[in-house]
């Protein structure tokens, strides 16, 4: 494999091609300042022809200074290689259809004409003092004679960097070696680039940079057309773990680089994404979080620091011993052999029925085990909410607090919003809680889908999760934010 | 390539691990039905020993005569063995960790003993009649001579299959060529298991099968531990397409078995997830979907009705003339080329302020530039609800539908759905509109998040849909809906 592998980020502009993204002028200056900061080589911030707003936005980016060579692509004409240019990129990514397929049926030209395009933008763009890396689309389905007269003409032309797009991720990891070791033989800077219908663009990757390939076109996250690229963290950590290639990337700000991605694309990570979705480094299974707690290496294959991220132990229904018993201690609890027993057959019944188990579930259930009497602190007794088009969302809420009455009334954006305001103006003479955060999963169906929301909240920098599952979105957000309230203010009496 | 590649399907096993999944009794039989239906080898159905519930389960499935052969998980212990016959099985996957790191750390015995262990628990499951599979895990950690020698002495207890784990997913295609190959020269039904921690596991999976291997354990979706296993329908097209290796699963069905996994897991596809996420044939930029409309393969590397999906065309920024076109004359509406120019500038500017364009979007540009009357039949006056926590749930809604006054209210469990009802209660003498789907993006950060709610309303076999964007998840429901109802009654005044 090549000494130094270049990490072309192409998020701004194959990720933002993704269906359905849009990522305005600031979002992508924030991504691109973010990527910069990892240390990526390259970044195509976006194609300048695609409107005055793309133009705009990557002028905010050439205009910041950043590390990274600032790229557009581009299409082989004068057109967009002259708006590129007042962008002031310091390259042009030129992308010339080469298959007899893209030539036929979407050019309509034939690979003579299709290959004097290809010069003409080349010196056009070389002349203009851009670096210039020519792209073949759909090239790993062009016979390679076609490719390389393709590729040794415009190198001729000037080109400083050749790519071959795998445009509909057809490739094997054993033709992707074979592919691009046949083209590292032209001997100048060589581009892969993948896409994952297949489910194969970072094996492909990989195996294309083993093969001589020195640059990989890749995005945060996978982003990208269809099925997506090949996603940049997990390529850079297969180098970094399994091929003991170092890069220069700093991979402890992939977790935050995938965060930020993910908020502004809108593109929600599967939990089980590799390396950065939420249970990358999550166990829940006894038999997992038990080796874990023994010994990481056991069920981790890198800790999770070293990406930024960090390590969960979910109850559920595969829950052992040891998590539960680490979790009770931590509320200055202690439980017999035997109450601990009993603890994990109900979280295992509980779990059966369908939900994972929260912070305040364990407690009702420790609770209930011990034989402590609960004595809730705050005891719900009514909430009404108005709302309309011509009415301002208004909430009261009357609880009794500590055997207190307390009723309060409060407005919001939304009758949620109203609820929760008027319940935090009930405790704010009491106790100190922030809502750290409140998230709602999907809703799918229809109106009456049962809808689950899930509520963080802090408290002098201890954090409790709580859930309430309701077909009315306003009492399940109410109730959560109660048991989470309940569970702080128990916990504050036991110390 | 074997000639008959064995689907080993671990989503109830495997996948149910997935940190936070929990599938109910009847929710796995429903998954074991669609699994037989799509025709795996066998399915992994639980792990008896788990709980009474797990238990249950598993003789649901038996007791229902599927083809496919059902196997529970089992460490090698007689309890557990006995617990997967009490539930009629076909067979037992014992499952016995083989590293130094997982013997040592973990079982803190001796590899004499795990040896011994695995040997006893073969010849106890043959015994019984099951069938067994032995599955190292951790096995490429493990060196190979300890390996072999564990093979060799449980292959000789009786084992009728091996399978070797990739536990924390550290195989590259090449490594996992090489390790299976090797372990193929013991001459038995070799299996391949790979975890996806740096995104490789169906790449180690293929590269696995290439080797020799005979059968693969795979989860659809690629549910599991962390970052999850080999996806099923990834590898299977892979094996189908680009091996032409011909398995006898119904691909057709992936589509539709993949979102019943969705749904009743609750782990929520990536949209650019490869073969059945919502993008993997979708076409948003004009480059691509002029591409896909001249001829398919141009962008897709298989027709969507293979895998049961379908192709959409997404109306964003990158956005062709082509595309947006072909959705003006599906209205009854001609434009001119200069027209047509107009509203795709009108869409690219829209598009460039963040959100993509829907049907109602269209209409409402195409209406200004070919300056058409919008008159649309529904007007808002006012809408009004209340709910909480001692009070039904009640809306109100006053607007004027084709110049009439209308005034209704309703019910429902939440007060979206009261105000969705009211709603419908206002149209149902005048139009026959179904709600087909209720989706509100999840929320995340505070009770004051802007709510995305996307409509999707039937009306005579025609599905329009709608988009509205507020903090008050109400509003954005009501809104949505309206905008909805009008367009279909605009396109039906147009016919």
């Amino acid at each position: 494999m090549h000494e130094n592998i270049n990490i072309f980020d192409t998020t701004l502009r194959d990720g933002e091609q993704t269906p359905g993204v849009l990522i305005t002028s600031n979002e992508k200056l924030k991504i691109a300042n973010k990527l910069d900061e990892l240390g990526v080589d390259v970044i195509e911030a976006g194609s300048a022809i695609t409107s005055k707003d793309e133009q705009e936005s990557i002028k905010l980016i050439t205009e910041n200074n950043l590390n990274a060579e600032i790229c557009s692509f581009a299409r082989p004409l004068q057109i967009d290689i002259d708006t590129a240019i007042e962008c002031n990129v310091d390259s042009v990514n030129i992308v010339i259809p080469s298959s007899d397929l893209h030539i036929e049926f979407k050019l309509k030209k034939t690979r003579c004409e299709v290959e004097q395009m290809a010069i003409d933008a080349v010196e056009y763009a070389k002349d203009h003092g851009l670096i210039v890396e020519l792209s073949c689309e759909d090239a790993t389905r062009t016979s390679v004679d076609d490719l390389k007269s393709l590729y040794t003409k415009t190198i001729d032309a000037g080109a400083d960097r050749i790519c071959a797009c795998d445009t509909v991720g057809i490739l094997t990891p054993e033709k992707s070696y074979n592919f691009y070791h046949e083209l590292s033989k032209l001997d100048i800077p060589l581009s892969v680039h993948c896409h994952n219908d297949f489910g194969l663009a970072v094996a492909n990757t990989l195996e294309a940079l083993n093969a001589g390939a020195t640059q990989a076109h890749l995005t945060i996250n996978g982003l990208g057309e269809r099925a997506g690229n090949a996603a940049l963290e997990e390529v850079v950590m297969a180098l970094e773990s399994l091929y003991n290639v170092h890069t220069h990337i700093k991979t402890e700000l992939f977790y935050e680089t995938s965060q930020l991605v993910e908020s502004i694309s809108g593109v929600v990570l599967q939990s089980n994404k590799s390396i950065v979705g939420a249970n990358a480094f999550a166990h829940e299974s006894g038999i997992h979080a038990d080796g874990v707690l023994k010994k990481s290496e056991t069920y981790e294959p890198i800790k999770p620091e070293v990406v930024g991220h960090r390590r969960r132990f979910i109850l559920g229904k595969h829950v052992g011993k040891h998590v539960i018993h680490e979790k009770i201690k931590e509320t200055n609890t202690d439980v017999t052999d035997d109450e601990l027993n009993q603890i994990f057959m109900r979280i295992k019944a509980l779990s059966d029925m369908g939900k994972t188990v929260t912070d305040v579930d364990l407690q009702a259930i420790t609770d209930d085990i011990l034989n402590i009497d609960i004595d809730e602190s705050i005891h719900l007794d009514e909430y009404t909410t108005v709302s309309g088009n011509r009415v301002t969302p208004t909430a009261s809420v009357k609880l009794k607090l500590n055997d207190e009455d307390k009723i309060e009334a409060a407005v919001g954006v939304g009758p949620v919003d109203a609820a929760i305001a008027a319940i935090q103006k009930t405790l704010q003479n009491t106790v100190d809680i922030t809502l750290e955060e409140y998230h709602v999963d999907a809703i799918t169906g229809g109106t009456d889908a049962l809808i689950d929301v899930l509520i963080k909240l802090k408290c002098d920098d201890k954090i409790i999760t709580a859930r309430s599952t309701q077909p009315d979105i306003i009492m399940a957000s109410v109730d959560a934010y109660l048991k989470g309230a309940n569970k702080i203010l128990t916990d504050k009496k036991r110390k």
